[in-house]
């Protein structure tokens, strides 16, 4: 008897994680002899505990199939992390239950190094209890920051509405510099590694040169420095646009801008830089400036995804099923970048004890000496993983995205699990 | 011999501005026996006044072809307003002065109300004076508030971008909502008028619905029933997507948020509304919030423009210099609405002492009862304005757009004006 999956989706969504719940599901379906139904956890991980499970086979293939052009998650997710087999027994524990309740075979965890770590502590605990389950994780996050894979599926085609969004708002600055605006600001996602913000840097092109300064959370802000490139910018140019990070700190590690708040895994909670690096622009310069905060609009814009970041992560789900039907366990499907010029990749794999909780951080060679802007070979690893358009079908003039019926799998335990 | 012309884009910048400069620059070529050469002002009147003119006969005409998938003020834009004719005569007298230094017979003005007025007082001087200049106005504004057309080039393709922008995050905000974000509120344009921030309504729709509250500029904010509502449709949906337009009032007619600050027009520059009502929502109801200020990003998001606004841009561009050679003065090419089931339109004319200095307000039979929603007839109005897709051409990843070469006329006046 082919024995059930069950896939969840873990952390902030993207563009395209539903891209690789499609693969997952599609590929499933066309290997039934082996695997069952695939369930989904409902709201990720929180959903498995609470045995709260969505049957994936309700859906027609017609809706598995719009999942690929649908953004954000479409079992929902969740920001919950398990912590250590000491601490979060209990919840580990109640995973085996449902898997084995379910009589679930795989998991298929689709997230960041939060979630990859979740995915190898399964894989462990599964095995110490004696009831096996093939752990995989899918990698998802707009942040770009998981090792070992060359680059993250999300994050190409965050990339994309990025550097598109920075080119258009600059040719609008352009327009107006004369007597209004010269300086805009953008504000981007990136707690502690810049990739984001480089992506801004792809909107300056040979063709058409916008004039930029990048704010990267890897280098420590000086207000000064920071001033004088403006002022340079606008003395040369006219205007300048302004890419901050969210998670720009000064040399002392301080946020500059910080609410206090945090979330479920105690990362603080940003937001709203954008004002306070327009304020400093305006006390320090008098320039004339506007501002903008993306915030999530970057990571759902299904509207401008890149084609190659909805082909890779189709490509991951795709391999994670396939890995698991080889009896992979405790692994993840990466990407690998087989050539450069031109861009070429396949899916490899990596150990989840490699994956889980390292930051890979925007490298320095990324940078250029002044701090401030995106060298050649930054510009030569983004540019493929922008490429190419891969549109939703429209309708009404918006795109047309799917909701699907998430019904729900009638529960087998008796208990209930506070989460 | 044939007379020239001259054009020039005024105020704020829209997605399409560029496609109405492609119209009139192609159709003038096509009419070269009537019309010589298109002359733009470098920055809009700014670059009249200053005898800095561009000569558009420079640039290929594959260039001025992809002007219509080119966002922005191409020729470059000015937020400068001409006073009254007393207050101003030196420059209305400067604006004629150039004008007969370069035998321009036709004077095509791209821009709002304000735009619409300076039109009219050029065309009346210059009958004053006795030196014939007809005077076309092309309506383009993202605040869709001219009157007598039935809409404005620029408003539907931020209609687009913003009920885009809505949904993509409302599915992003639906995937978290259950242990993250409940309340995510995005910032629009609209100083006066709820144009834009109606348009995020569309993002519900009946196979998809969205919770939604919007805040109009023209109803006016009260905190109390603001956070009941945010309050009732968490309660009953997990989730709410607050749109709010930047000029929003109290009962006193006072900003929420007021940097102090004035535009060259006198209107008050107006920004970071979304932060106030996240704190409100902070304060008042707990709830974990994300805000975004979609500022610039909305205005210039010529990757997502409408196919309709595209289409409007450039048959009103096309008609101002159709009706220009049919000796038209004083008067605006208008879009009619024909038919609204299916929908249809056409060019009419309207004078422009009907349209200087008049702001259309959203009709308030387009807002619900609750005041925070928009009704059947508002979707039925604005529908149509967002139908249809003009994807530009990619290049590297992004939109291919273009820069012109903007060559300068050579100047004949001897003297200098200052502006």
């Amino acid at each position: 008897m082919p024995r059930n999956a069950i896939y969840a989706q873990s952390g902030g969504v993207t563009a395209v994680i539903n891209a690789s719940a499609c693969a997952i599901i599609e590929t499933a379906r066309k290997n039934s002899g082996q695997i069952g139904k695939v369930y989904a956890g409902r709201n990720g991980i929180v959903g498995i505990l609470r045995e709260d499970l969505i049957d994936t086979s309700e859906e027609s293939s017609e809706s598995i199939a719009r999942l690929r052009t649908t953004p954000a998650g479409a079992f929902g997710s969740c920001r919950y992390k398990l912590k250590s087999m000491q601490e979060s027994h209990a919840a580990y524990q109640r995973l085996i239950d449902v898997f084995a309740a379910h009589d679930v075979g795989y998991f298929f965890y689709n997230g960041g190094g939060d979630s990859a770590d979740t995915c190898l502590k399964i894989a462990r605990i599964s095995e110490q209890m004696g009831y096996p389950v093939q752990a995989i994780h899918v990698p998802k996050t707009v942040d770009n920051d998981l090792p070992i894979t060359d680059n993250s599926p999300g994050f190409g085609s965050v990339a994309k509405y990025i550097a598109t969004s920075v080119l258009e708002a600059s040719l609008d600055v352009a327009s107006m510099s004369l007597t209004s605006t010269k300086v805009f600001i953008l504000e981007v996602m990136g707690r502690h590694s810049g990739w984001i913000a480089a992506a801004g840097g792809m909107a300056s092109s040979q063709e058409l040169p916008i004039p930029l300064v990048i704010l990267f959370p890897e280098i420590a802000f000086d207000r000064e420095s920071f001033v004088k490139r403006v002022q340079d910018a606008v003395t040369c140019h006219g205007q300048v646009s302004i890419i901050v990070s969210e998670g720009i700190a000064d040399k002392d590690g301080r946020f500059l801008t910080d609410q206090g708040r945090s979330d479920a895994f105690g990362h603080q909670q940003l937001g709203g830089v954008a004002p306070t690096i327009a304020s400093i622009v305006m006390q320090d310069t008098g320039f004339k400036y506007h501002w903008a905060v993306a915030d999530y609009l970057q990571r759902s814009a299904r509207h401008i995804a890149s084609r190659t970041d909805v082909e890779q992560a189709y490509a991951v789900g795709e391999s994670a099923v396939l890995m698991a039907l080889a009896g992979e366990n405790s692994v993840m499907p990466a990407i690998v970048r087989t050539s450069s010029h031109p861009y070429a990749w396949e899916i490899g794999k990596a150990e989840l004890e490699e994956v889980a909780n390292i930051e890979k951080k925007l490298p320095r060679t990324f940078v250029d000496k002044s701090g401030f802007g995106i060298t050649q070979a930054c510009r030569d690893y983004i540019a493929p993983l922008m490429e190419g358009e891969d549109c939703p079908a429209f309708q009404n003039g918006i795109p047309h995205y799917v909701r699907l019926k998430n019904k729900s799998v009638p529960r087998k335990l008796g208990t209930d699990f506070e989460v």
